[in-house]
């Protein structure tokens, strides 16, 4: 059985939701960050990288969330979570996906993991100050340039949609208003009446 | 035909030597970053981001470096790129390269790119001081953990030997010895010997 290694508030939930989706078998297994759980030296075996999500596999372990996203899709093939007979519609989903993981979770991670780039206390701070302003313009490229609705590749629901969730549920603490990207908050609103993201967010409450 | 839009000194080299080692048929298009030609109205209907690389094909335009790089090792299969009938193989190739993307190349770019994060010239300043000692621990990584070696994936040279190389290049502007990492620099070596490296380098020199 998979084992997902996980914290709450998180990008762990994208995967969280996708093995929801998936109807996987899998075992959540919560690490504490409050207590540094992701740097013990226990979780260091699992993942050197001190980071969630970790995927447990019958093969081996899996981080990085586009990947571990796209492992389910291609082995829960039943759940259609990726258009896995289209190379050039995956490109579009793992674009999508890269974009987020490279530019849109560290624009918002300048807010709260600025330890990360510099020692010096009062540039971690100054780093707080363009969070809005850099998460806002890259949700307004989302909204207008790659987002083609009701889902985010189209018509299809896809594990691009299950990564976008978290993200936009941070959008709030921030600084930047989710109304202001009204296809983004649809979206939203859509995914928060799906079954597998209210499965996820039990898990996350409860394990 | 491919379009590839690139910059040389930047990623999109990545790009380069995975469409010359699948032997694709593409024309390469040049933007000048010293005159900001990325950041230009004709370039931005292309990219919105205003960054490299982008691929257009017939389908549509492609952006994010290992997007693209799948997207390659997926339409040129005879080029064997990436192990495409192994779903589990896939996702450490794309967990390394989303790795790449995600932290690596974000550790770099703080040495030149500051202002995406501050406006404040004194924090840009500020942001190039753990550049060295980030790179450093991102390759360490890979060196101990990530690299199996004699390939990044292994016996098989795939499209993340590709997305590694222009990051290899680099550690010495980024203050970090490439002979620190035995197998990594010995990697580099050896992609250095590669025609598809030497033919991607004549590219960017000569379009």
């Amino acid at each position: 059985m998979l084992i997902l290694h996980y914290a709450p508030n998180t990008i762990s939930i994208a995967v969280l939701i996708a093995l929801e989706e998936a109807g996987a078998a899998y075992r959540p297994v919560r690490l504490d960050f409050a207590a540094a759980e992701q740097r013990g030296d226990g979780y260091l075996k699992i993942n050197p990288k001190g980071r969630v999500p970790a995927l447990v596999t019958g093969r081996g372990i899996l981080t990085e969330t586009p990947a571990i996203l796209f492992y389910i899709a291609q082995t829960y093939p039943a759940a259609r979570l990726a258009p896995l007979d289209d190379p050039f519609a995956v490109a579009k989903i793992q674009s999508f996906n890269s974009y987020l993981c490279s530019t849109v979770h560290p624009s918002h991670s300048m807010r709260m993991r600025g330890a990360r780039w510099s020692d010096d206390p009062a540039v971690i701070e100054a780093l707080k100050v363009k969070v809005a302003a850099n998460v806002a313009a890259c949700f307004s490229l989302i909204e207008s340039d790659l987002f083609e609705g009701p889902w985010v590749m189209g018509e299809t629901y896809s594990i691009a949609d299950a990564y976008l969730y978290p993200l936009t549920q941070w959008l709030g603490a921030d600084g930047v208003a989710l109304e202001d990207f009204p296809k983004i908050a649809d979206h939203h609103r859509r995914m928060n009446q799906r079954l597998a993201v209210h499965a996820a967010l039990q898990v996350e409450r409860s394990a």
